[in-house]
């Protein structure tokens, strides 16, 4: 169990999300940072590397966006839902790459059928956050 | 003037975006990490911090999306145009905020006034290249 | 429970140091970024801004530190030890700082209280690293 | 010319380091991070990956390095000089590493070549702020 949810109903802020799926996403984003980086890490050490390079390219950035996200997500005050709806779409996409990518060599390296699995969970958990403005935050992303 | 044309025509990729006007956008992403960072560091150091909460915190933002921004626009092989989309319609909207925040400090503290320019040039360069991909890049945004 | 330690041991890398203790670190700064950043973006949002400038300050800067400390851990193949031992000194260095200035905010602002603790916990574990380096490593950065 | 000096005078925060030698660092540092990140996509997309995995690992690190001693140079106010200590050390090393590995490979690949030369900037400028910080600040550092 993580602080994740706690800290974030900590801060004085109207709650624009529901706590429990940012909370989610939060910690999904932070859990493909570590993955990702230590998946592309991996790449560059097996002997085949020459097919590992879209993997090894697509994590680095898959670990990039996810920190970025997990930072925008992890600030509940004076945060801009387009701004994080941008971000969350980029998150969506870059970690569908990165699955779709370690996908192609789980059955090998052990190292892609988990990253495969931690992305998927990140999609899922962005994607829920995104439903969730759809419907919670049209107003303020039309007003945006 | 910077390497960062010269260093992105290095590398073996097709060419998905006009590569001066990527620099272009890179340059000034890493400025925008530059200002922001210490804007936001001013802010907390100022009898009016009261004033400046929310400066603070969109500038620790806007940091933080120009910097994943300028890493996978630096990043030509194994791209992928429909993450960088997102990405860079996150930057300009991160970049408004804190340049539209800035604007309203401006005359009082000299950080906001410099902030303000330095983003307002990120928006340029980030919404030069939306252009570009919405004309160029049209087909593999689809094909995405 | 975390995939940390079994991704770190999918790497074909020569184990610099004991993986499960690199794991726990890893988790401990990606935990502390987390809580880090809330604690700051909370901190801009409390009637009391004028009281938590320093904290607001140094939970930003602890949480950079913690990120780029996760993400060098996290990368097994190819790591240089002298690197990651200035890094962990860093991450123990800023936690201590954000532990410190939480602790005295700790009984009024409650992400204060968790933001300590979060912080001293990644002190440990960090500190425990830079144990074992001491030990299995000497030649190693003595050598670098 | 940047605004990084022009901004970093704009803090209300006694000055701990010589404001121009911080600003030379800080746009460094950024240099860098732009460099080793493209230098590592770069090897990635080369035939001869094989021989540039290290080049490719030592270069992703490079850039989150400097990435975050960018960053906390860039906040004079609340700063910490033994936590900026021990990060330019690590930042030292890792463009020491990066420039070292570059340079095998600098006749042959152009992006190594460029970011041997950028690195070994980086080098320069934040062993002038080690230098810088032994001589003024090694009061507070004992202190600290």
């Amino acid at each position: 169990m993580s602080d994740t949810k706690e800290m974030l109903e900590t801060v004085r802020a109207p709650a624009s999300l529901p706590m429990a799926e940012v909370a989610t996403a939060i910690d999904a984003c932070l859990r493909c940072v570590q993955t990702c980086t230590t998946c592309a890490n991996a790449d560059l050490a097996e002997e085949a590397v020459d097919e590992l390079r879209r993997c090894a390219a697509w994590c680095v950035t898959c670990a990039d966006v996810c920190d970025v996200t997990a930072r925008l997500l992890s600030r509940p005050a004076y945060s801009d839902q387009l701004t994080i709806h941008h971000v969350l779409q980029a998150c969506v996409r870059a970690c569908e790459n990165s699955a779709e990518e370690c996908a192609r060599h789980a059955q090998h390296h052990r190292h892609c059928a988990i990253c495969e699995g931690v992305c998927r969970a990140c999609v899922e958990a962005c994607a829920a956050l995104l439903d969730a403005q759809t419907i919670d935050g049209l107003e303020d992303l039309a007003g945006g």
